[in-house]
């Protein structure tokens, strides 16, 4: 553990002090003042997080973590688990929703295999940090190993580190058959809600399997008995490895200072296990969208994050990501590319209004 | 008022008859069912108005109408009426967040002179449609006469006529000092909802100068007693000349089957005359945000619409209808460029999921 324990230790909170110079750049722009909204707080969050001062978004990065879940032995989802690795090569090749958002707002996509229960051939745009070909049936004992799921957070730094260069915004998101059960054992736990309450559909279960669903996630936790003040103990005893990957990224995005946009349930999970390990990354996130998925409301408050939109959207992958990176980077060409009053000959507010 | 009442008799239903063939194509996408939400809804939107099959977004523009308003006489906007052509120049240059936007999701902006207090030389990017140099002041009499109005709305839709070839997506934006002001007598006046619960504070007025604000509408509404039934009746005595053009650009979208993003307070006061004109064209819009201002809330559920994105927009300009047109692109994207379960060889839905 003293490997991650450094990471924690050398997280350092967001730097406020330039919060009034960058609003008062934006309040020299030629729009009333304060009048883009979420659009100016992206800007001044984005300026203060990564100190610069009139930045541009040229490189964009969503991760895409995958893995798989023992649990699926328990009927929890209403996909055969055959279909994260051939997801894996969807994405590889193209041809996923994640790709055409990213694509479409001009993101790069990149897989990380964390536990596909399937041997990958390397190829381009798939990161391979294998921890396990799935994680164990977190009904029968810990999903993972204490030390499993370090190295699996661990990857998920080591992400960071190896393309921070020039990287300006970073998306995080998910693919992993079953992964919304160990997300609402996640949220249950650490938030000590009910797991009924913070328990959904997934990708689409009836009644009756959302019954189940929500039984298997109570006797996991019964089981396991997770302590919700050790989040590297909840990660291993009822996570999964692409969640543990997802709680990488985000504590290596506030390590190097890189902005990170939260993608919905699964990716919202991996962040509450990073803001478990260290409560400073929630400085440094975004979350993008509000999840179809019950428990995802319960999750961004426990964060304090407001999300920027609501579409919706229950895909999971990044998606959601890539519309928010999208808006983050509006934010900040409103900053770097319009003018200001004096630029524009434009008047300013007027200081008589009448009453 | 035969032009006029040519183009209301002209406008066609939505044909709703491909709704489940379009669904069945989302269907076969490689994701769950449903699953991006109103992304999915945009593009069956958008496949239903325009009747293609596997559109491809190019072409969008974002028409940004701009008027001056006789009422500003009465202190009722916290900027100068000189803003207005300033601004109108600061479009034409490039530096206003509108064009800020745009460019961002890759669509153009052409300004639209209906009736600024200001002559402009003929610019690239600058349609000069003027009407009036300014309304008149509504708590004297109406704003413009009803030819007037009839002419502006037509000037609207004749923009869609002229650049409607290869065009893929219209958005609505306005700028006009004092045009809360109308907008809010419009929505006060179509929805029968008294003035002081749908008046707002527009650029940033303080509580004394919204007070006046109310004041002046009601004073200006029982000056003028506008018929709610008759829009054309209601634009003339209580709107303004770019709230006409906007009415007759969502009109144009119908007639021409261009799906149309409209922006938030101003443009939606313009959907409202629209609407009022013939109800049909509620079938062709898309409500781009909720904005700040109190009163937009009520002219969405007078509409029907359903706003995409809620990020405390109060500029207008056509701003939130460019992100909102982003938005709309991705859905045609969703649709058009996503695999096929059979073509990536992914599994469908378990027919058998365990309880």
């Amino acid at each position: 553990m003293r490997q991650l324990q450094d990471v924690l230790k050398r997280i350092q909170p967001v730097d406020t002090t330039r919060t009034n110079a960058v609003q008062a750049q934006l309040d020299n722009l030629t729009k009333p003042r304060g009048s883009l909204g979420r659009l100016e707080e992206l800007a001044r969050k984005y300026c203060l997080i990564t100190g610069r001062d009139k930045p541009t978004i040229r490189n964009k990065i969503i991760f895409t973590f995958a893995g798989d879940h023992g649990v699926t032995e328990e009927g929890v989802s209403a996909f055969p688990k055959e279909v994260t690795p051939q997801m894996v090569l969807n994405f590889i090749r193209g041809g996923a929703a994640v790709n055409v958002l990213a694509k479409h707002v001009g993101a790069r996509v990149i897989v990380v295999d964390m536990g596909v229960d399937h041997d990958f051939e390397p190829m381009e745009g798939l990161e391979i940090r294998k921890i396990g070909r799935g994680t164990r049936n977190m009904t029968k004992g810990p999903a993972m190993t204490r030390d499993e799921a370090e190295r699996a957070v661990l990857a998920g730094v080591e992400l960071v580190e190896k393309y921070k260069e020039g990287l300006d915004l970073l998306g995080t998101g998910d693919m992993g058959i079953g992964n919304t059960t160990p997300s609402s054992a996640i949220v249950s736990v650490i938030t000590g809600t009910d797991a009924g309450k913070v328990t959904g559909r997934g990708t689409g279960i009836d009644d009756r399997s959302l019954q189940n669903k929500v039984a298997i996630i109570k006797k996991a936790i019964a089981m396991n008995k997770p302590d919700p003040k050790d989040a590297l103990d909840v990660l291993a005893k009822v996570g999964g490895y692409e969640i543990a990957g997802i709680a990488g990224l985000v504590l290596g995005a506030a390590l190097y200072r890189i902005p990170v946009v939260v993608d919905g349930f699964i990716s919202t999970a991996g962040a509450l296990i990073a803001a478990g390990l260290n409560p400073l990354v929630k400085e440094y996130m975004i979350a993008a969208h509000q999840s179809v998925e019950i428990g995802h409301r319960k999750m961004l408050e426990h964060l304090e994050q407001t999300p920027l939109l609501d579409l919706n959207l229950r895909l999971g992958e990044g998606t959601g990501a890539a519309l928010g990176m999208s808006l983050v980077e509006a934010g900040v060409k409103i900053l770097g590319e319009m003018a200001t009053f004096a630029d524009a000959g434009v008047a300013e507010k007027a200081e008589g209004v009448r009453a």
